[in-house]
């Protein structure tokens, strides 16, 4: 498989995501507002991902800055990062990564303007590096979770495209098929987007997870016929109470396996934890265009003229989720406490 | 709109449903085999109009025969009528309708080939007629459970293209909206086949209901953001305990609903009702086939050997169910007294 980030010279590769599974396409972004549309776009998703593209976009925004002393360069990666942050309001990743390279530039008072973007530049690539180090760690930390002949539920895509490690939730299923545990993921579609079809399906088959893909809305009657053991997601903000916002339909899903006695997992870096909000009613929630729920794969599904509400994600509030696994360990309820010990905060 | 199903001279033509709604195209079906594969096909769907289909398929097959006598005529509406039973085994309507039609080849003892050839044509046109009356009885009882100001939510298509008549729970919500209440319908796609963003987003339209398309996993958060006071529903086979089999993700909806604290309504005609099953579990569910959730209008949305999972129906308990509407009335908890007595058993 190809990588589904690489930072080369200033330019930021991505594997476009929209193509998937039928065509493998590169897109160059060499400016930070290519790579903010990029991200926009969905050429690149996932929050771990995003969050790393938006760290290179930050250096992006910090070589091409034509600021002849640091606080010119200051306000130049101000007016980025404000630019990033908009393209995606929900992952908190990604204006942690921004919050990181404006941090990197304010801090190393002492350096020069050529010195403090090559300071923002580093940020970007430890970024990237940490997040492998981070999905290793969630990996040994949730696939200890997972037990042999577990009949495994997933939801939109948490693998090696949606980070630049192995993956969140998916990182766990498949680090637990290596130590040779027998699994059997079923794939929710996730529509709109299908990144379940196109993207989990994909990765399983590479990895060689026996999977079976499914309609999203067939999770309840597995559910009912006792086909799912465990349900794995990935989360793209968790405040501090443990409410979750992730791709939309794992709320409708959290409430299923609640009322059929299945554990709900959430897999996410630390990074994800936004301890500046108590409810999950306080995360913003991305409204896409409508035309991604009344197309698929370019086709209209729907009579012209047909209005549709395209809502990105959902919140799944804490006493729903049986455990919320990052790189530091796994926290239960009280999730007020136990994130903020594994925090250390 | 065109009519769902038009019979004349022994050819019954089809208002292709896997076309709609870009698409207006016409099947004429000229035997039993040709309705059938229509049925399969699902060419027309929706219970109660599957019914008619297979009365006017039993017809054809009387028209057909070239038995001299009575009881050839009668093995030969047997053969077809195992025939018609297997297109598709959930729906208990298209079972029924074949029964009548070999009823009333059985009963008629003192009348010769031709003349009960007549009976059977006859019985399938009352099918028909009946269905526009069970439609106006169900709908004058449903409409009167939704109130000015409540945002519905429906899954798959249950209007004028599911049935002869009016529909089963959006005939409901048409005339609700024709008696003057002011409606908002959200209206999930159904996936995979998408009737409801084909089919009763098109009829909602011509009716001119407001309506929004949804994905299927949306359904669960507006519950929760309040914006869905109540879900109705149609039926492929109600037990006598009131447990209900109907399109794929009826059943988590039904969860959903009772989670959210939202009245959940089901409406089919009395024939939908199969005394014969105590429980849910003793229902037959149809798996089509696999290609039907790995393609979306022809379009492949996984990657190539992917296995998929293509569940037709599900069953919902009835513990989970508010109302059941039938053309005779409203049947409510305890569905196994209150459905004997509105079938007068």
């Amino acid at each position: 498989m190809l990588k589904t980030l690489q930072w080369s010279k200033g330019t930021l590769k991505l594997l476009d995501q929209l193509k998937l599974p039928h065509v493998i396409k590169v897109v160059s972004c060499k400016t930070v507002k290519e790579t903010g549309e990029a991200i926009k776009k969905m050429q690149v998703r996932g929050a771990p991902a995003i969050g790393v593209a938006a760290g290179y976009g930050m250096a992006q925004a910090a070589l091409a800055s034509k600021a002849k002393g640091a606080d010119g360069l200051r306000q130049d990666l101000a007016k980025a990062g404000a630019y990033l942050k908009a393209t995606r309001p929900t992952a908190v990743n990604l204006a942690w990564a921004v919050d990181r390279a404006l941090e990197a530039a304010r801090a190393n008072k002492e350096l020069k303007v050529e010195a403090l973007k090559a300071r923002v530049v580093a940020e970007a690539v430890a970024i990237e590096q940490e997040d492998v180090r981070l999905c290793s760690g969630m990996a040994a930390h949730g696939s200890a979770l997972l037990r042999d002949g577990d009949q495994v539920l997933t939801h939109c895509n948490t693998g090696a495209l949606a980070t630049a490690g192995v993956g969140t939730a998916l990182g766990c299923v498949i680090t637990a098929h290596k130590q040779g545990k027998k699994l059997h993921v079923w794939v929710d579609e996730t529509r709109p987007y299908l990144q379940g079809a196109r993207l989990t399906a994909l990765e399983l088959h590479e990895a060689k997870v026996p999977h079976t893909l499914i309609t999203d809305s067939t999770a309840a009657t597995l559910m009912a016929q006792g086909r799912v053991n465990v349900v794995i997601v990935g989360a793209d903000r968790i405040t501090a109470q443990g409410d979750v916002a992730n791709k939309i339909g794992t709320y409708g899903l959290a409430v299923l396996a609640k009322h059929h006695g299945i554990p709900f997992y959430v897999v996410a870096p630390s990074s994800t934890v936004d301890l500046s909000l108590v409810s999950g009613k306080d995360i913003p929630i991305e409204e896409r265009s409508a035309d991604e729920v009344l197309f698929v794969l370019g086709k209209p599904i729907a009579p012209k003229g047909t209005k549709a509400l395209h809502l990105g994600f959902d919140v799944t509030p804490h006493h729903l989720i049986s455990a919320i696994i990052t790189e530091k360990g796994v926290a239960r309820a009280p999730f007020d406490l136990t994130l903020a010990e594994l925090l250390g905060r």
